[in-house]
């Protein structure tokens, strides 16, 4: 069956492959099997052995048989796995009642003053969706009808979402998703790929400048330059900072947007701000966010300067059923709820640098990694053939990766060559989570690394 | 603040009016004013004295107050407001955990068989989104990548949704959104709109072909032709049925697929069978589905014959985060329980003849009602001038519902002319809510009709 597999879908990291079936438990296989034939061979697994779970807490999720495995890989039960701050908030608010956005809604009002009140004061219109991607969908469209230019700018393996619209300036979908003729890529903030004698900041202004250039030559004026505050299909790259200002002063200069796309970097996920945008010193047009913003609960945003949004609002009917009915606003309020009482933020940055740092010492002699690198709790371990190449490895990142789930701890794979470990915890990874991973971490590399 | 409004955001029927402020209580007021600062000129309200609700039950809204309000307009509480069965649910898998569909769900399987069994044999594959607009994008993209066509077809004032692509054959949100230059607009099924000595069937059959013929001649090969089952906003036409069969021969001879958009007239909305296509004896390429499917739990889905969506699921990338797990799939099973536990689609049945029967008492004399229709419970009736003329009467019409308002019984409006009474209660709706719907609908008529 991988055979059959188009380069777009075998390009996605550490998939499980279904070749591999006849080695997994009885049970399994007949799960999997029941789930091919009603959802079809789009709805991918990950893992050489998939995982099935009946139950979690804080950064742990516990499988049929009772094992804790620890969850150092999923992102949108930001506050932890069942928080019960979440379930009794949204219990709650069901058993009473749920209602859209057509009607008054005090709790709808209240959350987005609170969401609001987390941006720099240029940035005070919201609207919500249901998805990361419904909320970058409805961000083009805003800077399509602003601008009134249709050139897009984003990174070179760079992942937005999957509507037709978004699916056209996502590179990392691969060769079955067509870029749209309006969409132009340049590099991602990989300080190694800026020339010799120039500065990161110099070779993304000059990138920008030229896809710019490229797009008007081609007839398309800019409309909007959408980056991943992590870049994370890309291979998480969050480091250094700064570069933003005069990237955003070209795409400002040919009358475009900057849309951040927060969906992956924002709330506290780089643990030394709110906001990934933040820590570049510059405000975006436009803000999208989404996976944790409801701890599971499908909630997703987009926020705007009033400028940007005015015409559009009062010209474009958009409504979205779901988005900014009773239950999603109640489960995004308890996530800010939890994010006060704990401290989110604060512990993100602590056991975020805890963990770097016990990584960087695991690696440290290792030919085969060329890099750690993150932010907060967004971690990145690049395995590479040679550190002196540089020839990314995804063999033995996809061996790690599954030695790691063996001893049940969940990471995964990103970038092009699907050779970085990503390492993206719940917000709710403690200390003695931190300790766990890199016991289990340093068991793996003495095999693989 | 009206005559600013465009004419786009205007024409939504039953809106309410900001010019109107002065006359609401006070604390309504600041609500309001609070909610524009943080939400913008789009996020329209409905009603001339906008509603609040703080707790529900089967087709019952209660206020700040406690007085009992009708709910015979909200469609996505189908089962009813917040259903015990859908609560419990829902709160123990959040309780429990919540994973996305790249681990091993064995509650999704069960769903998914459970939810194709509902279908054709044809109609084999599924597949799992957030929104309704999320279903029709995901829908349009696997038809384009299927027929390699982009020729779309859709009726007059047709709405689908709000992503880019979506909103570009959604004619009823009028001029602010374009529609894309590969859509062509046919007539709804009035059988009024049929030359004399023409059936239904025939007009529209040509209607497509037209259709067909105009999009090929601008080099347009025909994708798909998608139509609201229960033709919502174009003012709700559900009989006579029948007319699909030479309809879809068109459009399958042109090369393009039939997309049934059921998520207004999905889960037994009207009565007399689940899904609204059923009831013409076709069965479509693709079925789209969306707002009762969890009973306000942000969920949607896409069902396929296998063969049109097997290139796409191999080949393309498509993976949506919240859309099947564990929380969203917990609610759409919970609403499946119910459906059989309740008999709900005879209740429909029973019901919505019951209701429709007493409309038709109720306005027989009158010469302002041109017609009462519709199926189980999606009800119109249209308010015209004259029905002689049929010339649409938008200021009764919002009279009426705003005096239904005033009595605690919640109806709204459709229709280009935003001229029809829309009546769409929870499917709850039970047979003491269709007598005091009745008799509240008979006091109005005196006044208004």
């Amino acid at each position: 069956m991988a055979s059959t597999l188009s380069r777009a879908i075998g390009s996605f990291p550490n998939r499980f492959d279904p070749g591999g079936m006849s080695a997994l438990p009885e049970h399994l296989q007949e799960t999997i099997r029941r789930r091919d034939e009603v959802l079809g061979p789009g709805y991918l697994l990950m893992y050489r052995e998939p995982v099935e779970f009946v139950s979690g807490y804080g950064a742990h999720l516990i499988d049929h048989e009772g094992n804790d495995y620890l969850d150092a890989y999923n992102n949108v039960p930001c506050v932890g796995h069942a928080h019960p701050r979440v379930v009794e908030a949204v219990s709650w608010q069901m058993a009473a009642v749920n209602t859209n956005t057509r009607y008054v809604q005090e709790a709808l009002v209240d959350y987005a003053e609170r969401l609001l009140a987390t941006f720099p004061q240029e940035l005070s219109k919201l609207s919500l969706a249901c998805s990361g991607s419904e909320a970058n969908d409805l961000a083009m469209r805003v800077a399509r009808y602003h601008t009134g230019g249709e050139g897009i700018i984003v990174t070179r393996w760079a992942y937005h979402g999957i509507t037709r619209e978004v699916s056209s300036f996502s590179p990392t979908l691969g060769t079955g998703s067509p870029l749209g003729p309006n969409v132009r890529l340049i590099d991602p903030p990989d300080p190694r790929l800026a020339a010799p004698g120039s500065t990161l900041a110099e070779h993304m202004r000059s990138q920008v400048r030229g896809a710019i250039d490229d797009l008007e030559r081609h007839g398309f004026r800019l409309a909007a330059l959408v980056t991943d505050c992590a870049y994370s299909s890309d291979g998480i790259f969050t480091d250094p900072v700064g570069y933003m200002k005069g990237v955003v002063e070209e795409v400002h200069a040919a009358g475009g947007v900057y849309i951040a796309d927060e969906v992956q970097s924002g709330f506290a996920r780089l643990g030394d701000s709110m906001w990934g945008f933040s820590r570049h010193g510059v405000v975006p047009d436009i803000v999208t966010m989404g996976k944790p913003m409801g701890n599971g609960v499908p909630l997703s945003g987009v926020v705007f300067r009033p400028e940007v949004s005015e015409e559009f609002g009062r010209n474009v009917r958009y409504f979205n059923t779901f988005a900014g009915s009773s239950i999603p606003v109640a489960a995004g309020a308890a996530v800010l709820d939890v994010f006060e009482e704990e401290n989110v933020q604060q512990r993100v940055l602590e056991n975020g640098n805890a963990l770097r740092a016990g990584l960087e010492e695991i690696t440290r002699e290792s030919s085969y990694v060329a890099e750690v690198r993150g932010s907060g709790l967004y971690v990145a371990v690049e395995i590479v053939k040679d550190n002196d190449t540089l020839e990314p490895d995804r063999a033995r990142a996809e061996e790690f990766i599954n030695d790691m789930r063996n001893r049940r701890v969940l990471i995964s794979g990103t970038a092009k060559g699907a050779n970085v470990l990503k390492i993206r915890p719940p917000l709710a990874f403690s200390t003695a989570d931190v300790a766990r991973f890199l016991e289990t971490f340093a068991e793996v590399a003495k095999v693989r690394l």
